[in-house]
């Protein structure tokens, strides 16, 4: 017959709520009490449900996901795909927002909450490939985004080159020769913005058209306030535009907005796509083409390897990988690829792949003596 | 001179790493030594922080917020907000996604993750008047929302029917006679639909308008999509509509882009106001108008009273209040407030208040043992 929590309470000497206490993690019991509960469950063995095993493992059953900003929809629908798929493999998620600050960043790697989850899931925005140090650490790290690369950790991310390319590619497929970037983040040589920027780029090389630095929109946040800031300056210039390559959803929605204010019809006079492909792009007017990165296969991915990784703890790891979702080229309104009421169409695809980065050694339990 | 971690950890014989594993609560530390090291703290009187502080008061220095679902911008936003009101206060937050599900928000209030952060803000949205027991609680619990009133706690809701009122009377001054209302949940009698379609069926009678029941749309879920839907499904049927009310801004921005696939014009043949003013509104085409419920301040306060109730932990509680920030009826765009590219204007406003709702008698320390 199982041991049950009452057989422990028993021998323990205490009731079934302090068992439940020191099984549940509560800290706030007294040592020599908690010593008595921990040796009555060795004694007899229990072991009836998951709380008591994450015991024995020390696990809390909880991973953290750290993201820049939930009031981007990509991230907040991001944290929705990870809770979800999360929950497909019994984890729960806890959220931290890190506002893309340094210090929180660096709060949420190195800081004293770590030990309340098993493992963090990752999208820095404020720190970079300076800062590969801090990714050196000592619990199951799963890294997301563009702005580390080769740190020691399994890595999601996405096809940015490569589907820049071929938004930029399909929006001179219909004929546009002026087509605008918003979002450019001058100088920078690191994170999306720059390789996006370096797809646009080698997509009008490859449709054979001039690169024109007016045609570069600049902002900083990828908000959409600022797509519509970068979208009006553009305009109040004079600058000749026949076509906008947003570097994420929010700012194509923003400059949207901008091209409505100044009466400028999408996709006719303007052919528009963004990135991301956000919710809300299916329902802006006109609905937005955008390019879909494989948000729920990124989360999903993020949320296996964590998984793996955990359950591994201790035993030989297996080595870093980097994964890559397929992405693709999704037509809707602004782009003129279906009518108001149509459904979207798929433009184009572009294949992702695994790759080992590192080797995992030394082992997750060893990684604090060799830093 | 003040007492330092180094010289606890010379009294007590560890590393100055293994105090601050102990003064940071990191759980995995032998009894044996984790007494050597409290011991060593009480004897010097040692308090140079933060964390040495929540150690004697037991303090994490987290709240946890628990919302249904944060890839509804309103809810992406509010965390957002209580994340910032939160940082200004010192506080950090964990965020939690229920689903909506009762298994969830059940888990949420009385699971075991409660002993992880010092108080919890909750935003209920399947759990209702019926469970009002499981609200009596033990930490320091704000509620926000509909669906619960009455519980032992402090709770931050908003001007539901006076907002959705007067936004139904700003509809019909401006000439409106068939004001349609997106998101209603039939026979519900609890909630934000309930209490919005009361401010909606209070709005006509002042204005002398007949209800009629076509113009009633269901949407279970407050997504963009059920809003969409909901819209088509009316104009599909035929029914003349000249003005919408959408119970959220989701909905609304749903509505909108299936008014825009039917070819009808906002605001010229169909004016349309939602509810909760997320940033999208802004900058949707046309700009959509709105109820600001008083987000910030809903989260400001809700800080607020979770600080000044976790401060008080222990000590004679105040007693609890209900807290209604002012709300506004927002004219842009979709309600020809305004032109494109200008600025909003505020159309009207109601005002909130502050009452006490319950005596907190039990204080917090002792009310488990009452319940």
């Amino acid at each position: 017959m199982a041991v049950t929590m009452h057989d422990v309470a028993q021998r323990a000497g205490v009731s079934i709520k302090t068992v439940s206490n020191v099984v549940n993690g509560y800290p706030y019991i007294r040592a020599e009490t908690r010593q008595r509960v921990e040796s009555a469950i060795d004694d007899l063995g229990y072991r009836v449900n998951m709380s008591a095993r994450n015991l024995r493992t020390r696990r809390t059953g909880l991973i953290t996901l750290a993201v820049p900003e939930l009031s981007l929809p990509y991230f907040a629908e991001l944290a929705d795909a990870v809770i979800s798929a999360a929950d497909d493999a019994g984890w729960t998620v806890l959220i931290e927002q890190t506002s893309a600050s340094r210090e929180r960043e660096t709060e949420v790697l190195s800081g004293r909450r770590r030990h309340l989850t098993d493992g963090l899931i990752f999208s820095p925005l404020a720190l970079g490939p300076d800062d590969l140090g801090l990714f050196t650490v000592e619990y199951p790290l799963v890294i997301l985004g563009e702005r580390v690369f080769g740190a020691p950790a399994d890595h999601v991310t996405m096809n940015n080159v490569a589907a820049a390319k071929a938004a930029t590619l399909h929006l001179a497929s219909l004929g546009r020769r002026r087509i605008a970037l918003i979002g450019a983040h001058a100088g920078e040589q690191v994170g999306s913005a720059a390789l996006r920027t370096t797809g646009y780029l080698e997509g009008l090389a490859e449709a054979g058209l001039p690169h024109d630095p007016a045609l570069i929109g600049e902002a900083g946040l990828w908000h959409r306030s600022t797509g519509a800031e970068a979208m009006s300056r553009m305009l109040d210039d004079g600058v000749e535009v026949d076509a906008v390559f947003a570097l994420n959803d929010a700012l194509a929605l923003g400059a949207l907005h901008a091209l409505h204010a100044h009466r400028i019809d999408v996709p006719r006079e303007v052919a528009l796509i963004g990135f991301d492909d956000v919710d809300d792009a299916k329902y802006s007017v006109p609905a937005l083409s955008s390019v879909d990165p494989g948000r729920d296969q990124i989360a999903r991915t993020a949320v296996d390897l964590m998984v793996e990784r955990i359950g591994a703890a201790g035993d030989d790891q297996a080595p870093f990988r980097r994964v890559v979702p397929d992405s693709r080229i999704i037509g809707r309104e602004s782009t003129g690829d279906v009518a108001p009421g149509e459904r979207e169409r798929v433009v184009a695809v572009q294949e992702g792949g695994t790759e080992v980065v590192a080797s995992a050694w030394p082992p997750a339990r060893d990684r604090q003596n060799v830093t």
